[in-house]
C-alpha cells in the first residue's frame, strides 16, 4: 500500500480550526469511527489551551457518537448539515451554539458541487479496501461520500478491518455530472444498477490510513410494535389494499419508501402478514432489520437504499446469507432520495409526521416550532416525488395531552399540496380531490383523536372564511396551551382572543 | 372531416349536471373559447328551471373569460384545479362556493391518469386543425391538453381559424408513460425536442367540432417598469453576475425560469440590458411579451414553454417572423413544469412572493393566510428543483402600510429549505449554508423595509431560543395588526402577549 499509515490522532493533525470537513456514511452505518473522535480530542487539548478549535462537518445524514457525540460534547461544531439525530448535538443545536443547517438530503451533494459552502478541506471515509490507484469499496453507506472524494482538497482513510470482503459489490456508485452536463440517471426499477461497485478517490490527496476494527451495526434497537403503532401499521395496509382495488394502484404494486422508527416498522411488519398485499420493492433510504426480515421471506423482492442500518445482529445474518446479497444496492443520497427516480418509478412514501394541521401541512422536524427535534431528512424528497404520499403519526401522544392534529402546524416541512394521505390510529384521511376546508373536516373526522375534535371543529367555527379558514388569534393556541397548562385539551379559546 | 360540425351550445348539450370536464390551454391561451360560454348558458336555463346544474373543471392553470368568468358568473362551478386568476372565480372561491383545489401544476395530468379525480367525462379542446385519423395541431398552449385527450370519455373540438398554419411545429407533445412502465424524459438542452409536433385523439370519442374565429393572444399589458420594480430587476442582475464571478453559475449560464407579472417583466428588461449577463435559453411555463422581445435580439437563445402568454400585438408579430419559429416549444404543464427536467438541466428560477417569513418561508398564494390570490401555480414545481431558486417580491405595498418580510408567513407554500436567495427593492438576501437564526438576520438586514427593521428585530429579541426562534403570541402580529389598525407599522407587541 502506497499510503502512510496513520494513528487516528496523527491524522486528526491535519484538521485545523475552521476547516469544511466532510464524513462518510449515511445515519451511524459508514461513517468514520476513530477520527471524529481523534479531532474532538484534540479541539479539547486546543481549548485548554485557550485556541479556537471548531469544524463544519457534511455528512450524507446523521452520523455516530464518535462523529456527533464526541465533536458537539467537546465545543468542537461551528457548523453541521443536512441532518442529524443524536441528543446532545440536538441541544447544542437548540442552544445556538452550534449552526445546523436541515437540507433536503438529495440535494446537499450537488449544492457543494455548485460552490454554496466553499471548498472542502478534508473528507474523512470509512472503507472496507483502498487499491494503490484509488479504487474503494466503501462502508455500510453511502451518503454523500463519492462527492466528498471529488470536491476535499485531501482524503483520510478509515480502513476497517471488520467490513467483509463480500460487501463488494453491494455499492452502486454514480456521480451525476453537473448542469448543462448533465444526463439522465439510468435507474427504471428499483434494482437497476446505475454506476460502479466502487468509489474512486485520486491517490494524490490521500493523507493516509487510519487502520481500525470497528463492529458494524447498531446497538440500539426499536421499541416493539404497542396498540397504537400496530393499528398504524393495519390502517396502512387497509388503505394500500383498497387503492388497488379501486384501481388507482397497479396490482404489480409499486415501490415502498419507509423512513426509520417505531412506526415504520409496525407498517413493514402489517405488509408482512398482509394476504393481499404482493411481493414488493422498496426504494428508500435506510433498511431496518424488519426489512432483512422482508428479504428473507420474499416479501420485499428488492431493496435500494441509501444505508445499512441494520441491528449488530441483523447485519452479522445478512453477510452469512449471499444469497440475499444480489437483493440490495446502496447508492449516494443524491440518487436514493432523487425526485427524477422517485417520480419515475412510483415509490410510494410513508414518513413519520410531529405533527399535522387540519388542512394538511406537515412539521417534520421541530417541537413547537423551535426545538429541532431531528430534521427533515429524506422526507421531503420523496413526498414530493411520490406516486402516494403518506403520512404517518398517532393522534395523540403523551396520555393525550398533545394532539398531532392541530389547527396550523407551528413548523413547516411539507404543504398540502405534497400530502395526498395522513393515517393515525383513528384511520385513514384521504386529501386528494378535496378542497382546504373539505380537507379540514377528512382529517378532522377520520385522523384526529376523539378528545381533540370537539376543539378542532370550534377553530373552524371561529375562523374567518376564506379558501382556507383561519383565525389569527387562535391559529397556534394549541401549542400556546400545552406551553401554560401542560396540557392542550385545556385549550380555552377565549384566553387568546384579542379584545 | 368525418365530425359532426356543432354549434356552440349545441356541443354544449352534451354537457351534464355533475361532470368532471377538462379544458385544453396554459393560461388564458390555448383555452376553449366558445363552447365553456356555452355551457355557462345552459346552466343558466337548467338553474331557472329549478335544477341543479354546476361542473367540475380540470384546466392546465388559469383558463379565459369565456370560461372561469362564464361559469363562476353563471353559479355554474362546482370544482375547480390546479390554478386560477380572474377576479370573479376567486372571488367565489373565498366565498367557500366553489371548490378549489391547488396543484403543483407538473402533478395533476398524472394524478389524473392515476386516477385520483375518477373519470374524466369531456374535454373541449381548442386546435388548429383535425385530421379523420384524430392528429390535432393544437393552439397557442398545451397545459394538459395530450392527458385530457387520453383520458376523456368523449372530446368537442373547437376549431378556430384564426390560428395560423404556422404553428404546426411549435409543440413538443410527450405524455410519459406512467409507473412501473415510465422511461426518462429525453430532454438535456432547453431546446431538445421529446415528442411529436401534432397530439392525438381517438376519432370515435369526438362528439364534434364547433368552428370558431377568435382572436389569439391577450388583451390585457402589465404596467411599464417602476422605481420598486426595476430595482428588484438591477439586484437580480447583480445578484447572477457576481455568482458567474465567484464560480457558482456555469460561464455559459443557466436556464431560466420567470413566472408572470410587473415583476418578472423587470428582471427580463434588467437582464436584456446587462452587458454582463450572456445570451441564455429560458425553460419556463409562460413566455410574455419581454421574452418575444429577447428572442428578436438574441439575448433569449431559445424558449421552451407551456403556454405563449403574448398580447395581440405579439402574437402578430412572433407569426409574421417564421425565423423566431426555431427557436420556441410549447410543451405539456408535465413537461415544461417537470422535476426531472429542471433539476438536469440546471435551472434558475425566479418567482414573487406574496410574503416571505424572516426564516425564509414563502406565501405565494394566500392574501392573509386565509384569501386565495391566483395560487402555487408552476413556483413549486421550478423552485424545489432549481439549481439556484430565487424570490422576488417588492419589500413593503400599499404605502409601507404592509411589510413583504413578516416574523411568520401566514400561509407556507414553499418550504425554507427550497429558497436559495430573497430578492426586494432593498437587497439580496442569500440563505445558502446559512442557519434559520443567521438567515433571519440577513433578510431583517437585507431585504426588509428599513420602517420594519426594529419591529423585527424586536420579534426575535422577544422569541423563544431554538433552532427556530418563535413566538407563538406574537408570531401572527403583523396580520393581526394590519386586520385592526390597516397599518403593520402599528404592530404592538404588548397587545397580543398573553398574560
Amino acid at each position: 500500500m502506497i499510503y502512510p499509515i496513520l494513528t487516528a490522532e496523527e491524522a486528526a493533525q491535519f484538521v485545523k480550526n475552521g476547516m469544511n470537513v466532510g464524513v462518510s456514511g449515511f445515519t451511524a452505518p459508514g461513517c468514520p469511527k476513530k477520527v471524529p473522535a481523534a479531532i474532538a480530542a484534540l479541539a479539547r487539548a486546543e481549548h485548554e489551551a485557550g485556541r479556537e478549535f471548531k469544524v463544519n462537518i457534511f455528512s450524507g445524514a446523521s452520523t455516530n457518537d464518535a462523529t456527533d457525540g464526541e465533536l458537539s460534547r467537546s465545543q468542537a461544531l461551528n457548523y453541521r448539515t443536512p441532518y442529524q439525530s443524536l441528543g446532545e448535538l440536538r441541544n447544542h443545536i437548540n442552544a445556538g451554539e452550534v449552526h445546523y443547517n436541515d437540507r433536503h438530503l438529495s440535494e446537499l451533494a450537488q449544492e457543494f458541487r455548485y460552490g454554496y459552502y466553499g471548498k472542502m478541506d478534508i473528507a474523512i471515509v470509512e472503507v472496507q479496501s483502498i487499491t494503490d490507484d484509488g479504487e474503494l469499496v466503501l462502508g455500510t453507506a453511502v451518503g454523500n461520500t463519492p462527492t466528498w472524494l471529488q470536491v476535499a482538497d485531501k482524503v483520510i482513510i478509515e480502513l476497517n478491518d471488520q467490513l467483509p470482503e463480500s460487501i463488494r459489490g453491494l455499492h452502486d456508485i454514480y456521480v451525476p455530472l453537473d448542469p448543462p452536463a448533465r444526463r439522465e440517471i439510468p435507474i427504471y426499477r428499483a434494482g437497476d444498477r446505475a454506476g460502479t461497485p466502487t468509489a474512486h478517490v485520486d491517490p494524490k490527496k490521500v493523507l493516509g490510513v487510519v487502520r481500525t476494527s470497528e463492529p458494524l451495526g447498531l446497538l440500539s434497537k426499536f421499541t416493539p410494535v404497542d396498540d397504537v403503532t400496530r393499528k398504524i401499521g393495519e390502517n396502512v395496509c387497509e388503505f394500500l389494499v383498497n387503492e388497488m382495488r379501486q384501481g388507482r394502484m397497479p396490482k404489480s404494486f409499486l415501490p415502498i419508501q419507509s423512513g426509520v422508527g417505531n412506526i415504520a416498522n409496525a407498517v413493514l411488519d402489517a405488509l408482512e402478514h398482509s394476504d393481499e398485499i404482493p411481493a414488493f420493492e422498496m426504494y428508500t433510504e435506510v433498511v431496518q432489520d424488519s426489512v432483512l426480515k422482508l428479504l428473507e421471506s420474499g416479501h420485499c423482492k428488492f431493496a435500494s437504499t441509501c444505508s445499512m442500518t441494520f441491528s449488530r445482529e441483523a447485519m452479522m445474518e445478512f453477510f452469512s446469507k449471499p444469497e440475499l446479497h444480489d437483493k440490495l444496492l446502496m447508492r449516494p443520497s443524491e440518487i436514493s432520495n432523487n425526485p427524477e427516480v422517485i417520480r419515475r418509478i412510483g415509490v410510494v412514501s410513508m414518513n413519520t409526521a410531529i405533527e399535522a394541521d387540519i388542512f394538511g401541512n406537515i412539521n417534520s422536524s421541530h417541537v413547537s416550532g423551535t426545538r429541532l427535534m431531528n430534521g427533515i431528512g429524506g422526507s421531503g424528497d420523496f413526498t414530493r416525488n411520490a406516486y402516494t404520499s403518506i403520512f404517518l403519526c398517532p393522534s395523540a401522544k403523551n396520555e393525550e395531552c398533545i394532539s398531532t392534529i392541530v389547527p396550523m402546524v407551528s413548523h413547516v416541512d411539507h404543504t398540502c399540496h405534497s400530502v395526498d394521505i395522513i393515517i393515525t390510529d383513528q384511520g385513514v384521511a384521504d386529501l386528494r380531490f378535496k378542497d382546504p376546508i373539505q380537507g379540514a373536516e377528512e382529517i378532522i373526522e377520520h385522523a384526529a383523536h376523539p378528545a381533540y375534535r370537539p376543539l378542532l371543529r370550534e377553530y373552524l367555527a371561529l375562523s374567518k372564511m376564506g379558501h382556507v379558514m383561519q383565525n389569527q388569534d387562535l391559529a397556534l393556541s394549541f401549542h400556546r396551551s400545552l406551553a401554560l397548562e401542560g396540557d392542550m385539551r385545556k385549550t380555552d379559546y377565549s384566553r387568546f382572543a384579542v379584545k
